[in-house]
């Protein structure tokens, strides 16, 4: 049986799987590893993979930024990160000097996007945006049925939100401190601003209040710019049922009727893959290459 | 001689044109009229055009929100509108019912967005963002060589920005107040905002630090959700010579090294073919109907 690899490579963890090339929405099997510096943690990849000889082709959808630039020299490679032995590390080179497949590079936030969009909350429409919010704010754009790229992948997580009149935290983003959206609305944002974790946080406290606040600022900056049909959020915080509820009335204040979108219920939704959208999106990605 | 019509259809004023098929490049004849209810309005663009009897294609780049949505019922309608009788008017309908030629139905924007695309300051790209700053902000967005339209065309002058800490206008956009950039930045907030014509403030004056603030944050946000190759700035309000330096230098400011891009005076530009960008647009996607 012809099988597709997939690779999520996260900050914290690296997933890999295979599927059958005739179906990439089961996945046949699936592990784990702790992300370690690079050398160890490619190596454990590709022990795992050694136990399939019969790969076709392998999907990566790594933790960015990464470039994604086909012309570029670097092609491949991951850039400035804080993740330690990982800047300017030649992610592909490594795999391909392993093993001889095509190989379909992207972020973890496309791979994740491309999985809602091909068989999950997107499947019936052609333009959406998949916005994931847990240690860092990402995301993965689908424009007229195609991912979007322009210079390099979409790094919308750092777009400019308006303060909260209530929150007086100095952010946490190192490059756009409380400027940009991840700065405010990254997990680590609500724990440094509250100083407990946001799962210790109850439904009624108003950090749920100014995260929506935040959130619903950037559907609205992507509706105004993309247009899309569907926004999801995946990632750890968005799991809070109070969250969605709450973005979808301060997305319709904010818009002020300003344009026709779906139904809010039907227009701002959760996964439906939960955690496998990444390895589902990152598989067709990879089939795509055949 | 087969003969590419263009109809710029603004807020203020109608420009209409004629071009060789051959050389959508060349403005063979252009006239405008003043905007005023549309039967009148209208009226007079057929009979500027009734002097030809050899016209092919016709484009319209008009004033929005408009309704560019092949599939909707009302698709070549403009959508609700201030100005006096134009909300739900059959704009293309009007048109088509006086000659039938294809005709390409757009925005303003998207139709100079388009003229700098394929001929001005954006031609050697395939990403970009033209934003125009004058009465209203908008802008056209081009993805991958196509013109970006989702559920409909952008509206990305509506996007969110950070108010300026010198900044205590209230702001002008009757949905969103000083919430929006269009609120902020648009050629009558800066007039509402200081008490005179924008033309009269000198070139010192901290309006135009606020302006370019306001610019500049626009700038980085379509950077990190869009990463086009250029942002070409048109309309009357980047006319002013001491704009487009500031708005460099705060972008440069704000991003914070966070992404590459090109050098900001190659990255962020004025346009190249002025006031013709619009019509030389519009020739082009009549032309693409052929």
């Amino acid at each position: 049986m012809a099988l597709l690899g997939a690779i999520e490579a996260g900050g914290t963890k690296f997933v890999v799987a295979v599927a059958d090339v005739e179906q990439p929405e089961i996945v046949l099997a699936r592990a784990s590893f702790k992300t370690q510096e690079p050398a160890k943690t490619i190596k454990d990849v590709q022990n795992w993979f050694d136990q399939y000889d019969d790969i076709v082709a392998i999907g990566i959808a790594a933790f960015g930024p990464i470039d994604v630039n086909h012309a570029s020299q670097t092609y491949g490679y991951v850039l400035d990160t804080p993740k330690p032995g990982w800047s300017h590390y030649n992610f592909l080179g490594a795999m391909a000097a392993w093993l001889d497949v095509p190989y379909y590079w992207t972020t973890d936030v496309n791979g994740a996007g491309w999985g809602e969009f091909v068989s999950g909350a997107a499947k019936a429409v052609h333009n959406a945006v998949y916005l994931t919010v847990g240690t860092g704010v990402g995301a993965g754009i689908i424009v007229n049925d195609q991912l979007l790229a322009g210079m390099g992948h979409p790094e919308a997580g750092h777009i400019f939100v308006r303060q909260h009149p209530q929150d007086t935290y100095a952010g946490y983003c190192v490059f756009h401190g409380n400027q940009c959206l991840e700065g405010v609305a990254s997990g680590p944002a609500i724990e440094q601003r509250w100083g407990i974790s946001a799962k210790e946080l109850p439904d009624d406290h108003l950090a749920w209040e100014i995260e929506a606040d935040y959130l619903a600022q950037a559907v609205v900056d992507y509706t105004m710019t993309l247009r899309p049909e569907k926004v999801i959020f995946g990632g750890g915080v968005p799991h809070r049922a109070v969250l969605l509820p709450l973005i979808r009335e301060k997305f319709a204040e904010k818009m002020a009727h300003y344009l026709p979108t779906p139904a809010v219920e039907d227009y701002i939704v959760g996964v439906e893959h939960g955690d496998n959208a990444g390895v589902i999106g990152t598989f067709y990605l990879a089939k795509s290459l055949l």
